[in-house]
């Protein structure tokens, strides 16, 4: 069956959105032109203001109303510490926790040569200016190599710039709440590994 | 952390696809403005020419570049035997299968008290318009209550109108390939219910 094309052409794009497959895009496309309490044109001009309207802070690379985020502005938060994060996903669950009063810097990935990102693809140069002005740079990454490897650049980076911040990273450990039998290997043997005094 | 109103209001939107959850409707928001392959603004043209330029069959109900759909303006096709079915996914499914020669009558739902839907909800009253040339109607909804009461709903408003099609039903059994241990039992009862002959 010929489907019409301005239909076909709304499962495609829909199609290319992470994690959407094939039949999923046919009934989502289906749901937005066919029922009653849906409204493909409110969804059309939301989504054509964010992409015209939204804008990135230019200190740490989050989204922002205006030119600098309302962290990065703010006089409360310690500027001098520095989290360092994968992508705003990341950024907004610690924002969500609520305990954290430093400021943050937004990568915009990790090095992975697969995935063709390298270290020109990452802000990386901006974190190495602002460590100029900071005390600590807290490394809030996923556990893998690309992220260790992501760290070591960084790392040197700001150190060839001649600056000398605290680098610390998030302790990797067992999840509160968890069992020690359902956690994997490797983040038992870190746990071990990373083992914090406990007398007194 | 306050979020851009636009980015808010694009997850808003996002949000309200059936199947997407509030961390959902936030990556893809995030993918839509930040990723360098999304292209927010396809999308939007897109929902806008489906929601402005798509038609419905006037025959069948089924989504069409014109006032009548191929399948219905097909002198190939038997124009006598119409395939009840409830939604035009389901139809989509009997067309890639590639088998039915019939043409189709897309109801719209089904007929359920508990989600609003009575029998004017859906598009009953043209299929017992088109009864008058039909030789058979082939009922393809699913197997649940209502449904079956859909069934009994159109075969007496058709009955009720003078005309006398042959009513059929497509059969329950076990699926091709399927294991007889994994199936339901209701599934069972009417594979034994509804057993062939296999003499011969």
């Amino acid at each position: 069956m010929r489907l019409p094309k301005v239909f076909k052409n709304l499962v495609n794009e829909i199609e290319k959105l992470p994690g959407v497959g094939q039949k999923s895009a046919m009934r989502l496309a289906l749901h937005l032109v066919q029922d009653k309490d849906s409204n493909p044109l409110s969804l059309a001009s939301a989504l054509k203001s964010a992409s015209n309207e939204i804008q990135y802070c230019e200190i740490c690379g989050a989204l922002s109303d205006d030119k600098i985020c309302e962290i990065c502005s703010d006089p409360n938060r310690d500027q001098g510490r520095i989290c360092v994060v994968e992508n705003i996903i990341d950024m907004l669950a610690i924002e969500r926790a609520g305990f954290f009063e430093g400021v943050y810097h937004v990568l915009g990935g990790v090095v992975s040569p697969l995935d063709n990102m390298d270290e020109n693809s990452i802000n990386i140069q901006g974190l190495v200016d602002r460590s100029a002005k900071s005390n600590e740079i807290i490394f809030s990454l996923p556990s893998s190599v690309e992220a260790d490897a992501t760290f070591l650049i960084i790392k040197d980076a700001i150190k060839r710039a001649g600056y000398s911040p605290k680098f610390t990273r998030v302790a990797v450990g067992l999840a509160v709440g968890s069992n020690i039998d359902y956690a994997d290997s490797l983040t038992l043997i870190r746990s071990f590994e990373n083992r914090t005094e406990a007398s007194e």
